[in-house]
């Protein structure tokens, strides 16, 4: 029996899926965990397939631990779990794979190098994700390492979609709009494939709602159109991102009111989006549990630009057969749910209540003209997949 | 009888009108006029409401000569072109209200005090709006002078779309969507009244295609989405403007690529848009009639925005009834209004195609779900019967 391991790995937290390979070669999720607070005092915990804790552990005073350190006896703490099952190659999140990275692909030096050139694309994500495939070469030197790209769904993005309205230098320079959450995306197209063959075939909105959040227009399960262009910070209002902006906004701030770049780029990535507006939380929980107008106010301008970016997404796919709902609020949040579908009356949308309330897979009315879904996403299994097919060969 | 004057005062050109008032007070066109290339070697052309020639004069060794000195040369022959005819005030347009000012009102020294205050929230139009209220003033001090504001006719937006997704106090100091060409829309929304009254009950988006472009919906004649924000950068792309962006690119042009704020300001209003998509030129007649790949790829993006934006804004109105196109393009560009609306069949839009050759009035087929129309617009005559309401008293 062999495994495989699937890293996410960010500024702060790692979160990791382990599976087992069964004959048929399909992932087992043996187990799945996070590891949080990295810098301050990490902790650990794990659960295994069917959610079971399998293990926690606590740092209170790591604050010295870095990603290697902890990386390294995560990887200690694998082998021991999988006992006599082979490692036989991790899966990472690579955020950033510019133009030329579209499908996933064995990480060698020359790679991991053209990977390193792209960091400054995504300045807060990519460094982190090089650090762990790093890492992992130092532990491992002879395991084999797979990057997935979370901008590789988006590369049949057709070449409107992919311009910004600047001189033509910059955008031959990579200054695009490339699309992000693409394992998201990848892994939603698989499974509504599978749910709901037509509806994949047709045009689809899938709404990726967490704390990142953008959308994506799906003709036939391929992306033909999404809200984020060039950086995690466009498109939809987020959890604490601003989403596309007036750029005189920027200039304002800058110009007239004095902030640095780096000051606005604290603000528009950590300073904005639900908790600017409310001034309450980031959290979508919170704020529907607060009283308070201004956390009413972050709601109804969350879901009103959902609401404008799918028509805009309707238009890129002249109509819509369906959409699906995913991500933490697109998952949990039936009000949001219920706020959004209710301004797409016009699309002949119709909400099923109680089938919304508990988070039914199928959450339209049968009379509904659109199919509305929620599909739980999985970007580590997705990782996994992608993984796989590549040490398969499947890939170039 | 008397007259009046509408001013259109920006950085390098000056827009003007004079209408006389009939005994019904309805304001004929008597003159139209525009100076341009003001600090280079200005030409100022003149011709009667009829469109003939009335006078034309260059300066072409002008280049030190002010607007101020401009406008005492224009004020000089309006005065003789007026003859017995009394000018009773004069209109200018205001690109910013602000907050407080939401409707036309006569310029006195606070008021022209508070406009200044807002200039940081225009700095390319709003100084050289009020340098012309200034000019006026000196040239005829007790001529009563009517300040029209671009951002008025969306003073009816709903909170929400007011708001843009950052930290509330940002918002509390004045740093929200405004939404300009409100003179345009204005002016649209009174002549559709009266050519359609039915659709202007209804929900209408206007396209207002120039050098510089937006879109706003419209529910029964109010304003209640549009696609410019703060600043005229924000929404579509434009003849030379690269409309809204990931802010992210703001940030990378910055701090990856080291160019200055005032350098990608610059990028921004004057290298961006059309002529900088295409590299050859920012007015579309020229890019239609270009061979070039590159002219293609800005057409086509240009008009793949307005489609996705008439998307948002649908959604924001919950359907559509009908859309007008205005100003340079949408009055002029048959191509353009045929790209746009082959586009919007999913709305049930349906062009005839030689009406819209002949730029119609109305250029849907008969059997179109859309009601789709072009009127022209005439940012002077609103300026004018704004002005004379507001001297009628018709305004606080």
């Amino acid at each position: 029996m062999t495994a495989i391991a699937a890293l996410n790995s960010g500024s702060s937290s790692i979160k990791f899926a382990l599976y087992t390979l069964d004959e048929a070669q399909e992932p087992q999720l043996s187990a799945r965990g996070k590891l949080e607070r990295i810098g301050e005092a990490p902790a650990l915990r794990v659960v295994d397939g069917q959610g079971a804790p399998l293990m926690a552990q606590e740092w209170p005073d790591g604050a010295g631990l870095t990603h290697a350190d902890l990386l390294s006896q995560l990887f200690e703490w694998a082998q021991s779990h999988l006992d006599q099952r082979q490692l036989i190659g991790i899966g990472h999140r690579v955020v950033h794979g510019g133009g030329r990275f579209i499908e996933p692909c064995l990480v060698d030096a020359p790679v991991l190098a053209a990977l390193d050139e792209l960091c400054p694309l995504a300045p807060l994500h990519q460094p982190h994700n090089l650090a762990a495939i790093h890492a992992i070469a130092d532990i491992a030197p002879h395991l084999p390492q797979v990057a997935c790209f979370d901008t590789g769904f988006h590369h049949t993005l057709p070449a409107v979609a992919t311009r910004f309205a600047l001189p033509r230098a910059w955008h031959d320079k990579g200054l695009r709009r490339y699309g992000f959450h693409g394992l998201s995306y990848a892994y939603i197209a698989r499974q509504l494939a599978m749910v709901d063959p037509a509806l994949a075939q047709g045009r689809v909105i899938v709404a990726h709602l967490g704390s990142g959040a953008s959308l994506c227009a799906m003709q036939g399960g391929q992306s033909v159109d999404t809200s984020m262009g060039f950086t995690a910070l466009d498109g939809l209002m987020m959890g604490t991102r601003c989403g596309s902006l007036d750029p005189g906004v920027v200039l304002h701030l800058q110009q007239q009111e004095g902030l640095s770049a780096a000051a606005v780029e604290h603000m528009f990535y950590h300073d904005s989006g639900l908790l600017g507006v409310s001034g309450i939380a980031s959290d979508m929980r919170t704020l529907e549990a607060s009283a308070a107008p201004e956390a009413a106010e972050a709601i109804d301008l969350f879901c009103w630009r959902v609401v404008r970016e799918i028509g805009a997404l309707v238009a890129s796919l002249g109509g819509l057969d369906g959409i699906v709902f995913t991500a933490g609020i697109g998952e949990n949040s039936a009000a949001t749910r219920a706020r959004i579908t209710a301004r797409l009356g016009w699309l002949g949308a119709k909400l099923n209540d109680s089938a919304n309330q508990t988070h039914a897979p199928i959450i339209s009315a049968p009379d509904s003209a659109l199919s509305l879904r929620v599909i739980p996403t999985d970007e580590e299994k997705m990782i996994a997949l992608e993984t796989l097919s590549v040490l398969k060969g499947q890939h170039p």
